[in-house]
C-alpha cells in the first residue's frame, strides 16, 4: 500500500493502473495541432445541447462513458468517482455525471482538477477501496468566459496574458491490475496554495507558477527524485508567461527543467494560428492533453516516466470585485510505463 | 487498513481517531440551542470583516485554527487538509484556509461536505497517508442568500419549505492515535447522486431526501449492520420536510429509524422561536452541529455508535434557470466511542 514521504508525497507499492482514457474537444481544440488525437469532437461547441453548459456536462459525460467503453468497464463497475470542472457548483461534473449512479466525490480544484482526481483516485485503487475508480474533468469556453469575466456578446479585449479556456474534457479510469505495457501511478504529491499577490483575472499563468515551482521543488525532495530521473514533466496550464516564471522561479534552486517540460496550455492550441494569447487554460486543457497526447506518447513507448502538473488559479469573480488576489494550487502525478509483468509488483 | 464493503463502504481496521474538533457560529446560531456550546460567534455575522465573503473566510479559518489549537498542533503539523463550502469557487475554504499552507484538496459537495471531508480524510489517516489530516467547512446566511436566490434587501419571501442556511463553519482534525476515551471513525460510505426532479430551490429537503434514504440502505446492507447496531442517526440537513420524507422512503424497505434520528438542521435553531421555517441547511449546519452537539455528547458517554449521514443539494442557479431539476448527494460516516486502549487496535 502507498506510504507518505516527506508532508503529502505518496509512493504507490502497488501501483494503480491506467485502465482507460478519452478526451472530449470543441471545434477550435479539434483545428489544433492534437484534433485528430480526440475521441470526440463538437465543431460547434455544442455537443447537440441547448446551452453552453449543457454542452460542458454532456461532453464530460461522453468523454466518462468512452473512457469506461475502451476498458471494457460498465457503469456499474465504478466503485468511485472524483470529479469537478470550473462551473459554480461544479454541475459540469455533479449534473453531467449523474446518470452514471456511481459513488461520487466532487472536487473543486479549478484547472488542476485532472491531477487531484488522479491522486485521489490512486489513493483509493492503491488502498483497495476501489477495484475500478474514475478521474474527470471539463471545461468550456463559453460558459467560463460568461462566468468568470464578460459574456461572448460583449465582445471584450483580452490583453496578451490571457489565456484561452479550453472547450475540452478527460476521463481516466484506474483499476489495480492491466496487461503490460502499462501505465501505472507510481507517486503523486497534493500542492499547497500560494498566493502571489496576482489580481488579473487576465493573468493566471502569473497567478498559478509559483505553486507548481513550489510542489516540484518540493516533490523532489520528498520523493528524492530529481528531474533528469523523468522523461517529461508537463505543466497545465501556465502558458507562456506561467511557464517562463515556472523556469525563473525553480532557477533559484539551480533547478532547470526548461529542455524537458511542456505545458498542457501550449500543445492544445496553436499560437501562430490560433489566436489563443499566452496558450490554453481550463479544467479540460490539461485533461485532453493527458488523454490525447501524454498517455498515447507513453503507451507507444516515447516516455517511459512522466510528471503530470495540473495548476489551478482559485479565481473567484466575487473576491477579484473586493480587491482580493488569486491564489494558486497545483498537484502531481508521476505516471511509469511498465513494459513487463514483474515491474510493476 | 480500510476494507471495501460493497460498492463504496470502507470499514477501517485502523480507525482514525477524532483529535480535536471546533465550531464558529453567528448571531441567530449563537441565539439558538446550541449557542452555549459554540467556540467561537460573531453576533453581527461579520467577524470584523468588510463582506459577508470576507466574513465567512475568517470564520472557517478561526474554527480550524481554533481545533488546532484545542488538539495541541500547529499549522505545520497537518498533512493534508480537506475543504468546501457553497460559496463560488468554495472561496470560502480556499482563500479562509490559505495562510495555515498545508497541503490543499478542495471539495465541493455543497452541503454534504462534512462528511466528504470526513471521509476522505479518514482514508489517509487510516492509510497512513498524513499523520494529522483536517476535514472543514462553512456556510454563511447572507453570502449564500445572495448567491443562491434573492439579495437580501430585496426581502423575498420565503415559503414554509424553505430552510435557513446557518452561518456556521466546523472544523475537525484526525489523527491516527489519542487517548481514550477516543471517538474513532468506524466506516465511511460514499454516496450516489439521487435526481427526484425538484426545481424548487426552496425546498431543498424534498431533493436531498432520496440521496439519504439510497445511501442508508445500502450501507446497512454493505456494512451488514442495522439501525439498532447505533445509539443515534443524525442527518443534516433534511429540515421537518426532507426528514419527513426520508422515513417514509426507508418504510418501504421496513426500516424505521424515526425514534433514534435527529436532524442537524432541526437541532441548531428553534423552530417555534426563530423562524427559520423548515430548519437549518447550509454546509456549516450539520459541521457545527457535530462539532457542537454530536462529538460533545458522545464524549460525555451519551451515544457509543452514531451515524453522521451529511446531506446536499447540488443547487445550481444558473441550472435552475435553464429548467434543470436539483440533484441530491449524501455521504456517511460512523463514529464510534472507544472506552479503552485495546478496543481500537
Amino acid at each position: 500500500m502507498a506510504k507518505l514521504l516527506g508532508r503529502s508525497t505518496y509512493i504507490f507499492d502497488r501501483p494503480p493502473v491506467i485502465r482507460s482514457f478519452a478526451a472530449a474537444g470543441g471545434g477550435k481544440e479539434g483545428e489544433g495541432p492534437l484534433g485528430e488525437r480526440f475521441d470526440l469532437l463538437s465543431p460547434d461547441n455544442l455537443y447537440g445541447a441547448d446551452s453552453w453548459e449543457q454542452a460542458e456536462m454532456k461532453m464530460q459525460r461522453l468523454a466518462l462513458k468512452t473512457a469506461l467503453n475502451k476498458g471494457g468497464l460498465r457503469k456499474g463497475d465504478l466503485n468511485i468517482l472524483f470529479a469537478g470542472d470550473l462551473l459554480n457548483q461544479c454541475t459540469g461534473s455533479s449534473y453531467g455525471l449523474r446518470p452514471f449512479m456511481a459513488p461520487y466525490l466532487g472536487v473543486y480544484g479549478a484547472c488542476s482538477t485532472m491531477a487531484e482526481t488522479l491522486l485521489l483516485a490512486s489513493v483509493f485503487v492503491d488502498g483497495g477501496l476501489a477495484k475500478a475508480a474514475g478521474a474527470s474533468t471539463s471545461s468550456h469556453f463559453c460558459s467560463a468566459e460568461r462566468q468568470y469575466r464578460y459574456p461572448l456578446e460583449y465582445g471584450s479585449l483580452r490583453p496578451p496574458t490571457a489565456q484561452w479556456t479550453a472547450t475540452a474534457a478527460g476521463a481516466v479510469i484506474l483499476t489495480a491490475e492491466g496487461d503490460c505495457p502499462r501505465i501505472e501511478v507510481r507517486h503523486a504529491c497534493a500542492g499547497i496554495i500560494e498566493d502571489p499577490g496576482v489580481k488579473d483575472a487576465n493573468n493566471m499563468g502569473a497567478a498559478m507558477a509559483p505553486a507548481a515551482a513550489c510542489l516540484l521543488r518540493r516533490y523532489f525532495r520528498e520523493s528524492a527524485t530529481a528531474p533528469q530521473d523523468y522523461s517529461r514533466i508537463f505543466t497545465g496550464d501556465l502558458g507562456t508567461v506561467g511557464s517562463a516564471l515556472l523556469y525563473q522561479l525553480l532557477a533559484r534552486d539551480r533547478l532547470d527543467i526548461s529542455g524537458m517540460h511542456d505545458d498542457c496550455g501550449l500543445l492544445l492550441f496553436d499560437r501562430a494560428r490560433q489566436d489563443v494569447h499566452a496558450g490554453g487554460s481550463g479544467a479540460g486543457c490539461s485533461a485532453a492533453v493527458l488523454c490525447c497526447h501524454i498517455l498515447p506518447e507513453m503507451l507507444a513507448g516515447r516516455y517511459e516516466d512522466v510528471l503530470f502538473i495540473a495548476t489551478g488559479a482559485l479565481l473567484s469573480p466575487t473576491m477579484v470585485q473586493q480587491g482580493e488576489s488569486i491564489p494558486g494550487i497545483a498537484h502531481l502525478v508521476h505516471f511509469h510505463l511498465a513494459r513487463s509483468g514483474k515491474e510493476g509488483a
